[in-house]
């Protein structure tokens, strides 16, 4: 199978390495181009020992100017940049050609006044709006695989969505019910130098952060109203804990259908799926499980005392979340098998 | 000030811990006894290194027997035993003339049908089930004064009922909307050599439990409903994180009444509470700052894009959650200051 | 390539997790086999949950039989047993025609007097110690690719032997002057329901044990004993601390060539091994550069002052200390390229 | 008894936090000043909510003004500052009648030589040098009593001192052969914004650093030159390990003497000291034990095969081996019981 050329901007964060990671064993990709702005010059072996002994430990990381990018021969690039930044360079990468995988939250909304009212700043590409797919392959794959441009989704709304989506558009729960709690690992905050990201604030702590709305949340609401059928709001808590990586997901919500019923909806969304692993009634999803992978595990439970359903998910921030869901994207556009270069345990 | 005699019943577990390293600075206490069936004859010293060098770490265990306990000169009895057992100790110390601090779930209900739906067992002595007070001071402090019988609350129910209690006294947020996730440290799951509480199984992994139906829901509710005038359920769901001590509560409760009353509900029930800290509107609790302490950090944020009221508080499980409680109670029911021996930080 | 089929025998542990994990993506092996005695009928994919998805969680532990592993059609049996039962296995397993790689330290020792010294019972089987190839490919590797049976080496023997072995070959250091200390993951202790490894036991705990003559000791001088062609002693200090895997370790001895051959010697032994990363002078090694792989990383530093080289290195206890270097001893037996299946970073 | 007024110049790290935190429970010392160019305005409750519910969490930082520290009556100075920039505060404050205690390396030395040697710049106040006192009171309290200005010890030396001295002062020990490892807490790095100190890059790590020659090895060097009577070099390799505070230190040493006298040295030196805890032989310090307290545990081993003595402690890096030691020192200089304040657990 023909190999594809791949370029990561922006590739010395978490979500960057844990690329760089997958990319290293896929078995269709050669990785053309990293970039990095403050660590130019450098090999990734030596910003990332752990990558020493890989061939691409030696490519050096440049600068991220388009030309130079393009210069490498990079069929599809992946950006890891922050929001507001991303933007920029999707356009000019897709100008020359390039296909575009961009992490960052800057095409996951189809309205630029909600990414206005989230980000606070105007949308640096609205024309590109339309154009961009939102690449929740188990939602939206027919319409991923002949994209130019991806909007890999967020991790918490990755987390949350594939549960919901199943039972919103089945009408199986009460839409102004929806109380979500979600634990992230600490990689999730970036790999930056933050007082309070050191391992003396970190460790041996719990606390919310973002409340009560954090920027996610537009992108959630975006694909439960889709699924729904209508406008749903969702009561949203993110935690920080003292793991590395792992989301864990908890959601509450009003059930007006049938505990079977609830089965059988996720059955028939993800029976097929690979990646997403169904633990059933009474299974409690562990991020353990998933880390390093591109699985997404859902649990659920029935409280028919209060009449509600929990759905419990567990993802890597870092993988479904991030890092493997967008090589999942990267597969489907190029026609590769969708698990390649996915199935490690 | 006159000393007191203390027994600890069941002082070889992570909260019999706890209770021995607060005894042992407290003013006016003397540890007299300590029991431990499986440790009996052994120092404290030698099960715990860390006392060494307190004189009561030369204090033995001995077997829980009730005559050999009374025959040291106790006077207050804390019982940190499992549910089922602590009730029959109870009956037999107070029968001698102790006053008894239970820190097992045997003394929390006021009905024994609910012990019974909960804990899948006949309560093992109803007739005191009238005579015990629940024992969250800042609840019940009138109470507590003459109590020969405290059932210390339990570490989840303290950390979710002392947020609620205030607003649904006042009437300010929908009593069929509540949702709660806990995140506890593992010091919860006891102190017991069980396959999945080993450090390779607990760290770098978060996941619910015990869903949809935890034992503590039957306090937890029977206290809310109290405060509410009516009945309420709640839909709740712990969690297992990896840190040693500390529980993280998010409420979330669609809001009847405005903000404002909320944070006046809260100020009004303890702006005088020495161990309850609120952090007021945006003050997302950490545990990192309650570990060790008797504190409990309470604050909230208004969603009014949902409607709902969060309540994010933190305690440490052992302490304001167990063992600090308890001795909180101890110091009301001898006359003591209620914060002697409690002002570590 | 040809297809070679695998016996995991007692697959319960970390070690035998490791195995199945690096086996599932393994390019030429199939696993026809996993026994437990105690999780016998349950998949894979029960015990190890992490595993659904990949063809081999199906699979189903059953007892360890002999005949019943012969008949799976087995060729190559790992053996992740303790010391002591593991010879028996071996010895009919060998009989029955298949290979064995044990990973216990059964067939460590070449002298049955030295492994009753340190493992306080005659050996199980005296008469197969000389025909076992001690499987540390850098330095064993013509023995390695014709055994039968493979006794893969200790996880402490493994990080001390690699970084001492050239510089003892080359006389740069005073074998009296050898002291060790090492620090492990706490997984090294095994998967098993202990008390004082559970998480509130291990976390936030650093501490030595083993102390002072650990029963790694006798294959480490025995390995360096060979290496230096004179009788050397150890003085080793394993310690615990709160990481999932990985060693540490550090090794302190009195230079008598000069800090220039130190480097030659690494070098000259190891420039061409794939899976030892030379990290060179001033390099300090870090576990979290090595954790799930089968690398072992080298650095070493020159004291003037003391006149002492260090030698400081990283690997994972359950990889290159254990699973990942038992499979590089597989691939060598069935003659694969060395590093299938280990290419995972 | 008379209250102390003191002043914490340097606040905000986490040795100024723990000086804080004792200082707050302190029953002899009252706090009249805290110090923090950055935090100046800010109260003690509002950068470390932990103490809020204290008293002193409402004062508030000033700028570490000379003047100023004066002027609120403080009467002993800890200065919890960098190396060079401590000494000109001491100078300032010893001038104005304040007694110091400095945390800092700058009077921990004899000598201006090998301060300029270890810190790399000229000492910033020699004058001073002769008057400083090392402040390890089981070795110098006769010194101790009567000084003006104390030098704290570094944590690393503490833990690795305390145990020797008493071997190198009998002549047990060979001079030449020690070699000492140590593992050190993410605190001992400091609270400071530091890429390589976040969560991600410490947790699931250990590794050496600093190697061949820490600074410390300067005073650990002098007090063993000392008790030795002649001149002692050490190799030391400092480790960083994922807990929050704790050292972990094992040293190795050739016996000259018998390992009866090594016991008999240990007890004739410490058997009256409250905060050193000997394990004896066999006794495997660990650092859980110590965590928050002013203690250091010490065991030891003998190994008969290399006839190498191993020397086993456990210290908090920030208590004994930091702030609580700072107080033990403040309690003699003052007169107060020397535990006062430290008897915590």
């Amino acid at each position: 199978m023909k190999t594809v050329k791949i370029a990561v901007i922006g590739a010395s964060g978490y979500t960057g390495l844990e690329l760089l990671r997958l990319l290293i064993s896929h078995p269709h990709t050669e990785l053309s181009c990293v970039t990095s702005r403050q660590n130019a010059g450098r090999r990734i072996g030596d910003l990332f020992p752990r990558f020493n002994g890989a061939p691409a430990a030696d490519l050096k990381f440049i600068a991220p100017e388009p030309e130079a990018i393009v210069a490498t021969g990079a069929e599809v690039a992946f950006l890891a940049l922050p929001h507001g930044v991303a933007a920029g360079y999707a356009s000019s990468l897709l100008t020359k050609g390039l296909r575009v995988i961009d992490l960052s939250a800057d095409f996951r909304l189809d309205d630029a006044e909600v990414y206005k009212e989230f980000y606070d700043s105007e949308h640096p590409a609205p024309e590109l709006l339309k154009e961009a797919v939102y690449g929740l392959p188990e939602i939206h794959r027919a319409d991923v695989i002949g994209a130019r441009l991806i909007a890999a989704p967020g991790c918490y709304p990755t987390s949350i969505s594939l549960p919901l989506i199943p039972l919103l558009r089945e009408k199986l729960i009460a839409t102004d019910s929806l109380v979500t709690c979600s634990m992230s690992g600490v990689s999730g905050a970036g790999r930056t130098a933050d007082l309070s990201l050191i391992f003396c604030e970190t460790n041996e702590s719990a606390r919310a952060y973002g409340v009560p709305k954090h920027r996610h949340l537009s992108e959630i609401e975006q694909e439960l109203s889709k699924a729904a059928g209508e406008k749903v709001l969702l009561s949203f808590t993110p935690h920080l804990i003292p793991v590395h990586n792992g989301i864990c997901t908890t959601t509450s919500a009003k059930l007006t259908g049938s505990p079977e019923q609830v089965n059988s909806a996720l059955e028939k969304a993800y029976a097929n799926e690979y990646f997403v692993r169904l633990l059933g009634k009474g299974g409690c999803a562990d991020t353990k499980n998933v880390t390093g992978t591109n699985f997404i595990d859902i649990g659920w439970s029935y409280d028919e005392r209060t009449g509600r359903i929990l759905l419990l998910s567990a993802e890597d921030n870092l993988g479904k979340g991030a890092a493997s869901q967008a090589i999942q994207n990267l597969n489907i556009i190029c026609g590769f098998c969708e698990t390649a270069g996915l199935k490690n345990f």
